[in-house]
């Protein structure tokens, strides 16, 4: 029996706070409450003064991840590692087969990439092209791996793009199978014009990444799927939401009803768009993703979002492209490789500005950090939650500790930090994952295989408490998800 | 040791649903798990093919309420009662002052009235005037009393109508205390310059009773609310939301970060103003409340407010008037008094409406019928969740049962309906309070004097999940409300 | 020497309305005043009691329109003829290249068919594809034909619409050339999805028409337009908005600043949907058009938009197709013609609901069936306006009289029409068309061929009222549109 | 015969823009066209490469304003010269009656003051109280006197504020009589309390000025005011509207259809709050007026209100205390005078930042400088237009002009100025008030009583070019304002 107890802490859920031991006992959360007793060898773990919360979950990473020419610097047990440094104990990663590729053939490449994971993942798949093939894999997908979603990309032409007959197909299915379509909305045709355009014109540093990508662009792709959503009568779920115009088409969508959802990554929370209208390539190519960094009004209407509910949770899209990779871009921003690190900020970065800044409670925090996304992919209660019976995913939050984020002290590989020099108040002292104490007080000791594949179930009707697919209890899969 | 046991349904929190048995002990749930053993002696409730839930709480209700010079037909007993048989096991109800009565002098009248309650109650304190006694009242009520919620009227001009000036001073006075200011949102001073003309131009009957009382000044003194609120960095809620003008104004405030939350009717839900077109008196002045019932179009916000999340909570502002006394405004709509019932039949109707129409998940009910409003005012997880701990508060409902609602069979005193006639499939079998087993396949056996006082503790930044005076933490109380 | 008075009647311009006499001499307004002097042999229209408006310009037509396999039943004669009994004397059509058709080609085809019209008459040109051909003969359209402004149809897939990258080349030349586009906007691939789901589930009749194509489409292409639009600091006009969904697309552009217009139809503005689910086949198939009618709460969008001025103006669609042609849909709603009539019943139609029912003032009236089209494509003030130099097109109107509109008394070659057997009051009793009395109290005296067609400058920066070229002025073509 | 002639300028109306010379003659406008002959003793004005507009309206000023223990600097001649020397020929001023006072009693006194204007003027009369007499008081001035708008202060609770019940009741008269009501829209009870917090608080300079007038403050009465109007069914104007706040407002309530509108000062349209932030107390307070400058983003909004027509008017809000007055206020910023003046430069900072940098067209300009006030309070086409008929109010402006703006160089006799020291470019070379040539490249010929009083007739429905009063016609008074 492996066992720790953590006292003294006060625990935060998303739905209570209240000072508590938690007693894990293999890989569980056996009790909580008052001055319980520690097992014989039980690990103890001071948290007097801290905060005791669920472990983070990312909804949003790319581990080991193959694009625009190159693979990410974290593979999967070093990207997961880093996130337990950062208090993150779960990611939800993407499989993404390249166009006519069949889905259960990257699926089953992406799995065992993903072997090595040192937390439990799992996985949306995108679904980039359309035959019978695709559709039939979404079921077996659904019905025999545990995958609730499905990504689709609506920018990158010529790549990955979801044209709108893809989406219209892939959304009727989604909805037949009681799983939640999820889209990157940007308006690729749009984006590739503007890069056309802005290269034609002489503007090729990483200044014309942005202009290439304005906010109306993803206003305007987050409105069409979710008019495609709502025809189908299906929810829809917006990945990295960057800009007001992203968050004024979920709010009003919700307004009349519809099931839709959102979600910020930390470094569009906290980082602006300042950093492209740098002069050193290097810093503003290392800062290229997409959607990109934005102006600052745009960051207020994320947190506001986040605190009205029109957003719901917070993601890195961890994606590690190191400086000589971004390289490949020099005299066409068009070829730097798409994609920023965070996994082991999100959490840090989010309480900081967020907690101390911004006026969200703790139960807040630990809503948009990793019960909303339990809840939202089927997840939940065994993870999300601190309760007896949950995974033992814990973290403990010292309020007043503080760190220098950098990529000098970070665990990725990637040699490169968006939030580079910024010091935090709030950090993670202690994760558990599994059970197990993985990182202690900045000893990081995580263990490559030590995580597991997630499934999720799909959604049904009676079961499903966001009340997503309670009008098509019809096309839902019954086969109960009730736990 | 008085136990029960509800064997073989379908637990659903706000949270999650799963089938469990659930074990009550004492007035307390003791267990909830597959397959619990029963204590010898334990009551056995079958819930098979059924629901457990929360039992419901009304944060809106005037049991024994006078106004208008007259005192409503159910007092704390029979208006409680009659809650038990709808599956209702709390209210909030109000302690109203009148001008210049000191707040605690009206506090002890109320909590005199209310001792013969069978189910736990407590109070909203309304502030109606204004001068240095009703500031330390206040002080005296949150910190000593338990009461952390007060309540204004906007309308009822020269009666218990709050002015701009009083709404300013009780609002802050709120945020030093940690409290929740609510209001009463309509114009009054249009509202009576309205009644006067439609009185002076010949339209006497109940039919002018909504034509005083348009949308637009609903929506008007959600605004005022809402702006004063925001000056101050107070949170405000707004009961009684009935039209899409409050939903909206409601929204906008969300949208840029304010925390403003509102609650619906059942009445307004379900019922729309056509009543008001009737040609019998009794009948048409039988639905005189205010605000009034609304077009259609209204029904339809509300739901889709409560379903986005921009309403929270659903309630009654049962105010149990009878013909006879409604008679009194015969030829004066202005003198009709206002107010209907609902405590009975609320859950019904919204699940009838809400789950069986509109797509509620039966999580989304519990959440608005009872999770958010003990959350909004601090009687979670003691109420508005089933786990082990909490009050054994519950309600066994059966999904296909039906009934028709009517005032001939209702157990509330009045003698009117608004429901009157409707058939709703969803209805409580077993109503299960303090751990008594009080209403059972239509007998109840509500019990005078068995429902017990609620203190409710101030909101701390720390522990407020709703993270409404997160910024106020320095003024707010500290004295902890974790639990 | 030709002339005509009008005398006595009330002159009712967009800015003003005034008592006055009206002097027309050879196709041209000479004189506007009280108690002008007659010219010898100088026709006299008594207009006593009644108003003198500028004649009717309606901005959308498709004459002697072949489409989906037929050709419409009025051709440029009938149709503009029938257009001078409704008080209209101008009409925009439109040339619409197939796929791969030059467009100066095309161009020339209409104009071919034009000349027997009986009214002044000009034309939008439809860009339904994309070469370096289209763009320099869009740059002769605008240089040397009088051509500002292009069409372009977001729907109707395989056939004229234009994708994505259409948009974007053809918005960019429009700006180039100082030249206006204009959108049919309908998601047409969504259209395509839902009208093969429909007939796969044995929808096939008429009522499946609005299903296939409900609002939320409309909007969803009216945003697209919209941000491609502001992407390029371009204006744009959507063309027949029917839906409170377009509607707030064009009300939020118009709130941050953007310089975009919509026109609403009198078919939209004054018939519902419920047409559609009558079982009379021929009833509604003969109102299939796109977009289809719509529910009663978007008529009322519609009309308040036009009062707020989000809209700018009234139009037809008059694309008539008759009885025979309608019935290739049988059994497939997808191959009935789409197309309705209108340009004879517009004016009398708006007046009868506008200004009678929903408190339109008759100076609101002329802006938007007359004034605003001519400022929008730049007829204004030779069209539009009652005063001196201005071509003599105009209208007597009698605010008293009544007509009941119907396929069986209507000059129009159809022989169906949507506004069959409403009694409408305010009718016109006298068209001047090119200074000639065309129409006198119900006598119908249109000359094929009198028309002429009208050249329609570019807009340049310090002459477009409306603004819309002001920041791209470098841009667009400095030959002054002044006169 | 006293004649003008300005050659070859282009004429700039709010519809059109033309190349042409003016004649005009005795006051009035005799001819418009190319190539006019002059006739004997005319004075030639060469306006080649100038534009000629119509001279501008300033529909909000406070000339020889008695306010809060002071007198403005500039009374009615040197207020109206300093105008002219700006290009402004007209101002509509404010009859404020002190509380009880009659308001025929203060309309009398205020055009006794004004008989000194050198260009022609006419009044709001503020409606501060409420009896029959005030009652009877509008009835007399909106039919002898030929006052069509009636105002009402929001704010300065304790002075001239205007409560709920004055509000309802003067609305209510307004539309009896086809008057205007309009509105200063702040919380005035909201900023009492805020004063009297922050002076409490050791907060007395100039910079609490604005925090005690937040922009939510100003929606929420904007809203208020809407609201009474909507209930009535009359239109409404919201004077100096300055924030984004207060333009939603006025958005909302024209999209659902109201009769709402709105003016911008040209302070607030350039100038912005961080004047308050000074630490120089003469300049702080010489920018104190309410509402007070605001924050960019407001800016913001009002240039883009007004080109999407969501305002329609630019104004000054003229109110001219000097440094010494404004001295008053040195330790309690509540004592500081409010007012500023801008009557001398609001057409040269309109044109510079709207039509030099925010791309409005020449004829936009118009509108929101002249026409649109002329339409609005019914002096058009007599101002507002350059026609034949006309009054010769007319300037003459060089758009590559340029000047800056000074205290040291204006003609007011105030020693401050919110735009000092911005350098404009586009600028008035002469101004022609009444026929007379009275500024002629910086020499300004005023004449003290050359002005005249305008009587503004009452709109009538058929007549009302906005639309306002048609659906009261019955109501509003049927005596033509035709012209």
């Amino acid at each position: 029996m492996q066992a720790t107890v953590i006292r003294g802490g006060t625990v935060i859920n998303h739905d209570r706070a209240f000072k508590s031991d938690v007693l894990c006992v293999d890989g569980v959360i056996a009790a909580v409450g008052p001055d319980l007793e520690a097992p014989a060898g039980a690990e103890i773990v001071d948290a007097g003064g801290q905060y005791v919360m669920p472990g983070g979950i990312d909804p949003h990473t790319h581990m080991q991840m193959p694009f625009m020419g190159f693979v990410t610097m974290d593979d999967f047990y070093t990207g997961t590692a880093a996130g337990l440094a950062g208090g993150t104990t779960t990611i939800i990663d993407f499989v993404i087969p390249s166009q006519q590729q069949p889905l259960m053939e990257a699926y089953r490449t992406w799995r065992d990439w993903a072997t090595k994971a040192a937390t439990d993942y799992t996985f949306h798949v995108a679904v980039t092209w359309w035959d019978q093939s695709v559709h039939d894999d979404m079921g077996t997908l659904v019905r025999e791996e545990g995958v609730n979603s499905f990504k689709h990309f609506m920018a990158y032409k010529d790549s990955i793009m979801a044209d709108d007959g893809v989406l219209a197909n892939s959304f009727q299915r989604c909805l037949e199978l009681g799983a939640m379509p999820t889209v990157h909305a940007e308006f690729g045709e749009m984006v590739f014009v503007l890069q056309q355009k802005l290269l034609a014109s002489g503007i090729t540093g990483p200044e014309g990444h942005p202009l290439s990508r304005p906010p109306v662009l993803e206003g305007e792709a987050a409105e069409r799927a979710i008019a495609i959503a709502k025809v189908f009568d299906v929810p829809v779920y917006i990945v990295h939401v960057s800009s007001s115009d992203g968050v004024d088409a979920i709010a009003r969508a919700r307004a009349r009803g519809q099931k839709v959802f959102g979600e910020a990554l930390a470094g569009h929370l906290c980082v602006d768009d300042s950093v492209y209208r740098s002069s050193d390539f290097t810093f503003a190519a290392g800062h290229v993703m997409s959607p990109p960094f934005r102006a600052p009004e745009h960051q207020t209407a994320l947190w506001k979002a986040l605190q009205s509910g029109t957003l719901q949770t917070t993601a890195t899209d961890h994606c590690s492209f190191c400086t000589a990779q971004k390289a490949a871009g020099l005299g066409d921003f068009t070829k730097i490789p798409n994609g920023c690190g965070g996994v082991e900020e999100r959490m840090l970065a989010v309480w900081d500005e967020g907690v101390n800044q911004r006026g969200l409670s703790p139960s807040e925090f630990v809503k948009i950090t990793s019960t909303n996304a339990a809840q939202m992919f089927n997840l939940y209660p065994r993870k999300g939650l601190i309760a007896v019976g949950a995974d033992a995913d814990l973290v403990v939050w010292d309020p007043l500790g503080t760190k220098t984020l950098s990529a000098k002290t970070q665990f990725s590989k990637s040699d490169f930090n968006v939030f580079e020099g910024r010091t935090v108040t709030g950090i993670p002292t202690h994760t558990i994952s599994g059970g197990e104490l993985v990182f202690k007080q900045g000893d990081l000791r995580a263990r490559a295989g030590a995580g597991r594949y997630l499934k999720r179930p799909a959604f049904t009707a009676g079961f499903d408490v966001l009340g997503r697919f309670s009008r098509a209890a019809g096309a839902a899969t019954s086969s109960g998800n009730a736990k």
